[in-house]
């Protein structure tokens, strides 16, 4: 539970004094029963994505300060519009709080919220607060792609290469290392640093989008917030074909090895199951790959589309599930 | 809680099993990362409301079925639509659910939640699906409104007329005979009825919409869904006017007022803070009030805005808060 101890609590100050928090971190007049945006920019569609996240199964005050919570919230939302191929457009938030949690959390909550949303161009337009049984963030992402420019998951072709924006595991080692400091011992400062980040601040790839386009008029493609493997899996299952993985040569990061080694972990399991990583895994033609991994630093093609519904060479075949 | 004793619970059926159980009520593709609908109208801007619903707070298995709490979801939702001037144009929910809730219960909500929808004609376009440690709603409504004639709360004018489209403290009087029956000893058959569906299946008024517009070009209002009386402040207070409310020819339902005798409540109260009506309450020129109170059946001048913040002749102070 979120600074109990505080002096001042949610029941002290009410729906208005709640209100009144909210305003300063909304874009848009607050106190409608909505909030307008403007029309849909010429040839774009509206994206839209909602998510939800509770204390004590998606985020912990242990391992996650109220900014980074709501950094998080924001960052995942995003991290949906860039899956689609969308830019952002604007977001609401709803709330649902204890009335004993401390004000000065749910600041904190919007404060890094909002430092999201300026980080990626965007604003918060609206949201509800309301008393709950337990605290609750639930976000809505609105966001615009040109009509032919949406990314889906059931359009992979076999001969497409698989490219990943960047490393997998950090976020699940960041937890870690928060959860159990120790397990960081061989770490470098740097390391570490950079552990923590990913899990806190980790970062939505809307970056790579407009780089898509110049080379291919046709991207196949999800986030990784379930985890690299459950990408794989969905992407190879929507659009019917299967994938060779270059296990060879996979990426393991020498971080996320050192942490696993200390865990007895397996550090492949972080990196295929660890979620929260945010990248994105893409599927598009061989030469467009080859010249989107030159273009963006960490990115990596790891791997070929090929005939056969399932056909996935996955050392393991588990895969990440919200209820087991 | 819902139905724990039934035989499937959430946990069981894991994110997988709830996935398919959504897919049917969901009008787009279920399983990429957001939602596409197409573009605005001509001369059309996205109106966005969120809003959160708890159990034990806001909904209560005693009083709601299931498919009643998605129909009262989805109703609220489109209130708050109409309330700005909007058409509906496709909703996300997102729903955090115990592990231990029965399949049947949000499979109900679901079933409620789209019947109210097909009866408004718009659609259920994606959504999440989450463990938590209460069981949570979050729905966020698209509406589309053309540039002139969105509704706001702060344009009232002195002068102006006070219109609401239909009775209040219906839904509270429903309420009442849900969580005591005995209450309703004075009721006909049809009254009980009426105040039950009153309180289980609200209808936003989105129907009064399309009739506003051929009478005037400015609407000021918003919906009651917090209470007539809190809907009357919020005006006033935001577009800095008073109103003079006709207290002799208020309307009392007489089923209301059966109910609150035998409950020895004031009928009053309950017509202005009772709340979850979600009617309108519309402020505009006078000759405009009378054309639509004579083409809406069942809705009623009630007073007129008048210069003055704040000077409103209401018989007492009080107004609904969440968290008191």
């Amino acid at each position: 539970m979120p600074a109990r101890g505080d002096a001042q609590k949610v029941r002290d100050v009410g729906e208005a004094g709640l209100l009144e928090l909210f305003r300063p971190f909304c874009d848009s007049r607050v106190g409608d029963d909505a909030a307008l945006l403007g029309s849909t920019l010429p040839d774009h569609s509206v994206v839209i994505t909602t998510d939800m996240l509770v204390e004590g199964v998606h985020f912990s005050p242990q391992t996650t300060a109220a900014e980074d919570v709501g950094w998080r919230a924001a960052a995942a939302s995003l991290s949906d519009l860039a899956a689609m191929g969308g830019k952002p457009w604007g977001l609401v938030v709803a709330v649902g709080l204890q009335p004993e949690t401390a004000v000065s959390w749910i600041e904190g909550v919007y404060r890094g919220f909002q430092e999201c949303l300026k980080t990626y161009d965007t604003v918060l337009v609206g949201g509800d607060t309301v008393r709950s049984h337990c605290n609750v963030i639930s976000v809505t992402a609105l966001g615009q792609v040109p009509y032919n420019q949406a990314i889906y998951r059931h359009t992979a072709k076999p001969g497409d290469r698989v490219l990943i924006t960047g490393a997998h595991g950090l976020s699940k080692a960041g937890l870690e290392i928060l959860l159990q400091p120790e397990l960081g011992v061989d770490l470098t400062e740097q390391e570490r640093e950079m552990l923590h980040r990913a899990h806190q601040r980790p970062c939505p790839r809307l970056d790579v989008i407009p780089l898509l386009w110049q080379y291919t008029d046709r991207v196949c493609g999800m986030d990784s917030s379930d985890g690299l493997a459950d990408a794989i899996l969905q992407i190879c299952h929507l659009s019917q074909v299967g994938c060779t993985i270059d296990w060879a040569n996979f990426p393991l990061p020498a971080s996320v090895e050192k942490v696993a080694r200390v865990a007895q972990a397996n550090p492949l399991d972080w990196v295929l199951y660890g979620g929260e990583d945010f990248e994105l895994v893409l599927c598009l033609p061989d030469t467009a790959a080859i010249a989107l991994q030159k273009q963006l630093p960490g990115s990596l093609i790891i791997g070929t589309i090929t005939e056969g519904e399932g056909g996935i060479n996955l050392p393991q075949g588990r895969a990440f599930q919200h209820f087991v």
